[in-house]
Formats: structure tokens, C-alpha cells, sequence
């Protein structure tokens, strides 16, 4: 059988992609047209890209598969193409960051993790749509389950094109529900790794206690695999630190040891889901039995949603502020709101915040050191909301975003609407790879083949 | 000959001190017990001491004798007895901060350097005066060389005590000049090591991004010895990392492969020097001839100043206030300054201030990649000024403090008015063995034997 042409390659995952491209039965180009001509149906509909170049990605694909067919060492992404969000430095395409204020901008040099990408023999398919400088500010992209609804934010491109199979893979970043609410919103799997796990060097500065990296594909195995390959230290990134990297694949694939027992969390945010997403859960953690217990904060968790907001508008005003000071009125007011709120923030109040931070977090891992492998909580209020207009409600994210703790989004349900529901696992910070593992292991626990 | 009759052991620098305990020609507990008849002696001219049990610290040294005697495996400071600077937690003496506010505090375990002194074999002493909070607000040490004269601030207490043979070591704390000023003034070694290489767990929080540990005693070998024994990785202290200890003691003692080059550094702040000063490192300048070249900082470095005093500012206020809310009356105006100020900070102008710090480090590291081994710079302005209502200026200490870097005073000189007056040198961060190395071969170089 010739599977170039019995077969959709724009339909495999990254995982099966991989063993195909490894195996000599498919090639990267005939991957990379078959996901141009994803990309060629539906870009209208989805508005998924901020730039593509299919000559040059064809072109990236050729040499990879040159590169196989010479012997050379390959990495574990090889061939494989990569949708790059575009507030991520790459040397050869435009990032634009999601304003007219950096129309055209071309950096110097690839981000950190677009080299690590190059390195393991990524193709960087092109650069994924983002809101306004990755804040709350919609950008062009639809949601591919309909295109009336919002594929979420800031990551919107990224999670449209994943789920719109015009990649098997991508990139985006978080300081809030960035990567989280999009993939969820797209019914794609999203997974933010812990804290300082991969280098944001290059990468637009937004807030950097928040700033995080998160990775979006088809499965829980496919967003290791890429997950895995971005890991590092990092100097020019001072808050990545010296350590081996975690085998998060390996680990993904293992059988947990003992069943997981899940802590359901509502959190204070609970108030804001809508009855789609409590009946949804009501019905998952009843089907999850004695594997969940439902577990509430103390009530001094209720303040982490200030104490984020404290910080990142005041890292907003500052980080953004030539473009405040240079171009305001081509922000939006959404953005020049934060801003503003943020220039007003007193210092003592900011460091305040980020103090709340070891005490957060320190609760939260007490939680995992009792007896829970994973928190269970949405991934948002509910499934995408109709219109452009807004990117949705990041609350459920905020607190883990806060902590840095990783997190994953798993397409496991859908709304009376149809449309997918994420269900989020999150872990205790550096428990990455077991945090795949439960995820994997509710995965098969809900979809058995 | 009996040692310990015909000498007085006070007079013993570290390094001998512990070769002679090591050889068993001296006990820990004669050393201790010449020690506390210096503070018998001076203690009421000098005024070291916060905190001082003389029966206590005898039976540590009792208990270390009979350690060795018991042939036990012993630290490389094994019966030293050591100062230590009150506002570094020690669970068996009290620990108030140079204030009224703390009075009678007693912390409910060791500092983390505490307890690597304790495990290096070291005798806590005692605890040494700090001024208020361990800000400019004088305490009541004297500076032994002339009472009538500051010992210089914050570390008023452990450079004193060194000076006056009661201790042949001591530890401080650097946020501004709190270590290299008060050693510079009473005219022993102060050593300040690269930002994030001690831990400060269990010490007095002024500021995150600037405080930092330092020691003291009356040699550069002796500073080696004791600060190596402190450096280490500590997940309390979120700017510690992971990394070998480097090996100060033994590269500090090695010949340097080719002469050091030193750049003479006046610093914006050469303006303050006053007329000793000048003509000291005039003819210290002159003195080392080829060894030495006037390099000029590029003028942003001057704004270094205020950056350091926002940054300070800002993190006392936080910091310190529930003193400032609950006790103001029993705080000094000068700091109540301060926290005003820094209560007036924004957090966009905190963050600013801390976004310059790499700039102005890399420009630093560029002049010793140049071909500078050290930066030779003043310790203060001058000699310890007359008066102790002000614990004189840590201009000369603060750009070197803000970027983390290594710095140590030797006391290598002296005013027109027969006080010392210190010589700095500034090294690369992460750099310290080699500073170390280098002002061996300066303090050699300008005293040979």
C-alpha cells in the first residue's frame, strides 16, 4: 500500500507521523502538502495563520527528507511540522505580535525554543495567529467547530490549526488561560508545562512571574513529544534552572502505578460555570466513581484572581509601554485599560502579590502530597462562546497559571451545543511527567477503544 | 612550648588558628576563652556585642575538643569561633534586629549559613550589633581604632569584633554596603561574594534582589576559609542555584598565571572621595605602575544610584511593614524616610529599575572579559568619619551591590588621620576565586613579607 496516496496525512497525529517519517513510509513534503491543503480548504473559514509560506515549508520538508535519505542524525520531530505562535521569534518569518504597532517586524534570531525545535528536526509550518500582544484583544481566527464561535485566546491560531488538522503540532504561551482555554475551546489537547521549564528567551515579554510556554496537539502522547524536545536550561532566561529533562513521553505511556485518585476542584471561579460545563462534570466525576473526591480551597485562595491581575497589569504597563506612550490609540481599549491600571499599581502591592505566591503553592502541594495525583477542574466556564468579540474567560487557569503549576486540557466532553469541553488536570509544579501519565491514564478511563 | 600560655591566641588569624587545633597544639576552648578575655577587656569601648554568653560558648568549644578527642570527623572550621550578625537567625541566642520592635525574638531554628557553620565545625559566638533593621540607623558599636569614630553600618558589630581580635571571624549582611564599608572603616578583610551564592534563609528580608552575605576576618586566606563553608544551594532561596562549590580557599592562595591587571574605576560617585582618599589611591595608582589602567564607566552607569535606591526603597516598605505600621513611633525618621518613599514607588518604575541590572552587569562583564582581572575601586570615601550618628556612605559599594558582583576590602592603606582605609576589589559574577586570587597578590604586592 502507498500511503502518500491512500491516506490523508494531514489526519495523523504527530506520534504516528513520526514512526511513518522514521520508518521510510512517508515523506516530511508529502506531509507538508497534505497539510497545505488543509490549509488551502479551510484558512478562509478558520483564519488559523498570521503567516505561511507553503513554498518555504515545502522547502524545510525537502531538506529533511534529504537529510534522512543521507543518513544524518535526526532528531525526534523530524520532518514534522510545527505551528509557531506569533509572538515567538523565528529568524526567517515575520512576528508580528498580534498589532499593527509591529507590522513587518523581523527579529534577528529564532527564540530559544524555535532553535530547540530546528534542532530536533521540527518544520516551522508558519506563524499562528494571536490576539493583541497576546492579551485579551481578538485576533482574526475563527473557531474551526464553528466558525461563529471563538477559538478562545491568546493561543487562538495555534489550537484552530491543531484542531483544524492543518499541523499535528504547535506552540503558545500563557500568562493566564492562553494556552488552556484555546485548546479546550478547539477541542484539541493542551498542555502548559510547569514554571520555567522551557526558556522564554525570545519570546514576547508580557509578565515574566506568568509568562509560560505551552504546547497543543491531537493526543496526550503527541504534546509530550513536542513538549519533551522544548525543555531546557536556559541562561538568558533567569527563570529556567539546571536540570535533567524530564522523560515526559516515556512517563506519558507507562500504566500509572495505582489508579490515580483525582481532587475535583471547583474553585472560587465556580460561580461562572455555566450549567453546560456543572452538568458535564457532575456527570464525568460521577463515572469517575472513587477515583475523584471533591476537594475545596480554603478560602484564602479566593484572593489569587486579584493577586494575578496585580501583577500582570502592572508587568503589562511596563513591558508594553512604548506602545502605550508611541501607539495607544492603535491598541485596544481593553489593553489600554489594563495598562492604565497597571501604571497605577505601587510596588509594595506587586511584590505583595508575587509574595502570595509560595503560600499558594505550598497548599496546593499539600494537596498532591495527601493523596491526589491531580487536581480535576474545567478548563473553562464552558464551551466556546458565540461571537468574536471576546476570547472567553481564562478563570480556571488563573490560579495555576499563578502557582506555575502544569497543566493539561483533554477534549474529553462536549456541551448540549455540541461544541468541545475541556476537562483539566493539573499537577504539582515539576510533576510533569506524571501529570501526562494521569492524564493519559483518564483519557482511556473515559474513551476506551 | 605551651601555646597556649606563652601567646595570646586571640591574635591567632583563622587559618593558623585551625591548623593548630587541627595539629592539637591548641584546644577550642583556650582559643574561645582568649577570645572572650579580649571582649573582657574592650567590649565596653568597642560594643560588638548584641548578644554574648561567655559560659555558652566555652561549652561549645568543650564539646568540639572533646570531638576531636573522640577522633570524630571534624569541618574545616572545627572550634573557630565566629561572629554573627543579629539579624541571622541562630535557635539557641536571640535575634532582634537591631531594634526595640524585636526585642527579646527568639527564631525557632538556624538560619540556613547558620547551620552550615555548625556543620563546618564553627562556635556561634555570639551575636554582633547590627544597626536598626540592619538599615542607616546607627547601633551602639564603636569603631576600636577610635571610639570616638563609627565602625561604619549595617554590619557595625562583626567588623568591630574582628578588628579587636574578639572573634578571628564574622559574618554580615550586604544590601547597600553593609559588609565592605564597616570592614573597610575598622580596617580588617570584608568579603562580599556573588549575589546568589549563600543562602539567605533565615535572615532579616530587606530586599530580594540585593541582600546578600558576607564575612569578615584579618586575612584573605581567612575569608576564603570561612566563606566557602557557607556557599551552597538552598530551595529556601529562590536566587541560589545549583552549581560546585567553588574551591576560594585554595585558588585564593595559588600564584596568579600572568599578573593581574586591575582597572581603576572612580565611579560617578568619585566626587564623594574625600582629599585621604584621593591621595591614597593616587599613590597606590601610582605604586602599581603597568599593573593598573583608569578606566571610565560609560555615563548610564550613573544612574545606577537611584535605581539601587528605588529598588531598596520599594522592598523595605514591603518588608518592614507592619513595623512601620504597628511601631513607627520606635523607628528612626531615616528609615521611616525611606519606607515612605518606598511605599510611594510604582510598580512599573520597581520593575524598570530592576530590568537595568543586566544591561549595566554585562557591561560590567565586558571589561572583564576586556583584559581586567578586578576592578580596583574604593571601599568608602574615606577614612571612618568622627561622630556615630551616621555609619558614613555606601556610595562607593552600591553599583557593584545592584549587580550582584563579588567584592572584597582589603585593608591595604591608611588616612592622614592614622584610621584605615580600604582598597576594593570588584570581580566578575561568579567570579570569586579568582578575585580572591587576585587580592592575595595585591595585599602581597603592596606588603611584602
Amino acid at each position: 500500500m502507498n500511503a502518500e496516496t491512500s491516506l490523508d496525512l494531514s489526519l495523523l497525529g504527530a506520534t504516528e507521523a513520526a514512526a511513518a517519517l522514521s520508518g521510510g513510509r512517508i515523506s516530511s513534503e508529502a506531509l507538508v502538502q497534505a497539510c497545505l491543503a488543509r490549509i488551502q480548504v479551510d484558512e478562509e473559514r478558520v483564519q488559523a495563520w498570521a503567516f505561511i509560506d507553503p513554498e518555504y515549508a515545502l522547502s524545510q520538508a525537502r531538506a529533511a527528507d534529504l537529510r534522512r535519505r543521507e543518513g544524518k542524525s535526526l532528531g525526534p520531530l523530524h520532518g514534522l511540522p510545527v505551528g509557531v505562535k506569533d509572538i515567538i521569534d523565528t529568524e526567517d518569518m515575520p512576528t508580528e505580535d498580534g498589532t499593527v504597532l509591529h507590522a513587518g517586524r523581523t527579529p534577528p534570531e529564532d527564540a530559544a525554543m524555535v532553535s530547540m525545535l530546528r534542532a530536533a528536526g521540527a518544520i516551522v509550518m508558519g506563524k499562528t495567529v494571536t490576539t493583541e500582544l497576546a492579551t485579551y484583544s481578538p485576533g482574526k481566527t475563527r473557531n474551526p467547530h464553528n466558525p461563529e464561535h471563538t477559538p478562545g485566546g491568546s493561543s487562538s491560531g495555534s489550537a484552530a490549526a491543531v484542531a483544524a488538522h492543518m499541523v499535528p503540532l504547535a506552540i503558545g504561551t500563557q500568562t493566564n488561560g492562553s494556552v488552556i482555554r484555546p485548546a479546550a475551546y478547539c477541542g484539541v489537547f493542551g498542555y502548559k508545562p510547569s514554571f520555567g521549564l522551557v526558556s522564554r528567551h525570545g519570546v514576547l515579554k508580557q509578565s515574566r512571574p506568568l509568562d509560560q510556554i505551552g504546547v497543543m496537539a491531537r493526543s496526550v502522547e503527541d504534546v509530550a513529544l513536542l513538549a519533551e524536545q522544548l525543555i531546557s536550561f536556559d541562561e538568558s532566561d533567569p527563570d529556567t534552572r539546571p536540570r535533567p529533562r524530564p522523560l515526559l513521553r516515556e512517563t506519558a505511556m507507562q500504566e500509572p502505578p495505582v489508579p490515580p485518585t483525582l481532587a475535583f476542584v471547583k474553585t472560587p471561579m465556580w460561580k461562572m460555570a455555566d450549567v453546560q460545563c456543572r452538568e458535564a462534570f457532575a456527570e464525568l466525576v460521577a463515572y469517575l466513581g472513587e477515583r475523584v473526591e471533591e476537594f475545596k480551597l480554603p478560602v484564602g485562595y479566593k484572593d489569587a484572581w486579584k493577586w494575578h491581575q496585580t501583577i500582570m497589569e502592572a508587568d503589562l504597563a511596563k513591558n508594553f509601554e512604548l506602545e502605550y506612550q508611541e501607539g495607544r490609540e492603535q491598541l485596544s481599549e481593553t489593553l489600554c485599560g489594563q495598562i492604565e491600571r497597571g501604571r497605577r499599581v505601587r510596588a509594595v502591592n506587586y511584590n505583595k502579590a508575587l509574595d502570595q505566591v509560595p503560600a499558594l503553592s505550598s497548599g496546593l502541594n499539600q494537596l498532591f502530597d495527601l493523596r491526589y495525583e491531580a487536581i480535576l477542574t474545567p478548563a473553562t466556564s464552558g464551551t466556546a462562546p458565540q461571537g468574536l468579540e471576546s476570547t472567553g474567560s481564562p478563570a480556571f487557569c488563573t490560579l495555576w497559571t499563578l502557582c506555575g503549576l502544569p497543566a493539561i486540557t483533554l477534549p474529553l466532553m462536549q456541551g448540549a451545543d455540541g461544541l468541545p469541553l475541556g476537562v483539566q488536570l493539573v499537577g504539582p509544579r515539576g510533576g510533569d511527567a506524571c501529570l501526562l501519565r494521569t492524564a493519559r491514564w483518564l483519557v482511556d478511563r473515559v474513551q476506551p477503544d
